[in-house]
């Protein structure tokens, strides 16, 4: 894919290279399914290629960074609830601070993007077509290998609302199943998209 | 079991009375049931046997109370988030409303039998003796029958703490299969009592 300047002075290969020297090969082969899967999703639904491509590739570039990194990012930067968010580990934090590391260091400054990356691990109540596309593409793609992904697969392309129901579902009864915190906004996430509160 | 008059101007047979009045054959066998259960855990853990019976009697006081008459409590009453707390039903306003309708109606001002009452049905990240008495003791009364409840009654009487752990999150497993709506303190229980974030 070409990209078109509009969203970042790199070409694809060069932001692939940037992303790849922050991560494990092991997670960088799963970005690529994620890049993969989010422009199928993106082409299927009508939404800009380039922009799920970008958004995909950044989604996990912050993952690797230490608890120390982003305590301190969170206590420096603009968050509303810092001493809740505090309490989070990486699982939340690579997402919500992960979308200001790509903003600052790779200089993204597409607000779509961001928060669409922002909102990738915990989803939430309101998203837009790139924000289901990123959320669900990271759950389907071709290395996830876990029971209900065919499912979810064939349901993503068929209808991403539905996909991103069954996404929240399955991830917050595994979550509870193996006694993990809930950040809030997955609750909200799951009251709208899954029991329908509006 | 003999009330003292500090909680109560009325005896505990006249108590039953009043709340037999406000509900099914059914529903008053459960509170019986709970009332049970509550003091003998009152007595196991050094509560008070007498709050524990006044508590666990008037917490499903107002269940049978219509949708309307609940909307018309809480757009005149004093709670915060009105509107996020009318998006949800009988299950969460029976207690967390419910309290008020106890207070008013039959004049019981104690506020540690009013909060039991209020966190019955959600629990809370912060929970006293008495609340954590009247949430499980709901959980385990004789009349209940569901897998697990065995165990919940045997924990229950060995290790309250842990019962509400075990109560939690078997409830939140079942409202997200069943695609319930979640009340946003049902995960503040869940994340301090499973989770274990302070």
């Amino acid at each position: 894919m070409n990209y078109s300047k509009a969203y970042t002075s790199l070409k694809r290969e060069a932001l692939m290279q940037a992303v790849q020297m922050r991560m494990s090969e092991k997670r960088f082969k799963h970005v690529l399914g994620v890049e993969e899967t989010a422009v199928a999703l993106a082409e299927r639904f009508d939404a800009s290629p380039e922009k799920a491509s970008i958004a995909a590739l950044t989604h996990d570039y912050a993952k690797e960074r230490s608890d120390e990194e982003f305590q301190l990012a969170i206590e420096r930067g603009d968050y509303s609830n810092k001493s809740e968010l505090l309490k989070y580990g990486n699982a939340i934090w690579h997402g919500v601070v992960g979308a200001d590391f790509v903003a600052r260091e790779l200089e993204i400054t597409d607000e779509e993007i961001l928060t669409a990356i922002r909102l990738h691990t915990t989803g939430a109540a309101e998203m837009n077509l790139l924000d289901k596309i990123i959320y669900v593409a990271d759950y389907i793609e071709p290395g996830r290998n876990f029971p209900g992904v065919e499912d979810a697969r064939v349901i993503a392309f068929s209808d991403l609302d539905q996909a991103v129901a069954f996404e929240t579902k399955h991830t917050l009864a595994h979550l509870i199943e193996s006694e993990t915190p809930v950040y809030p906004k997955t609750i909200e996430t799951y009251n709208r998209w899954v029991a329908g509160i509006e």
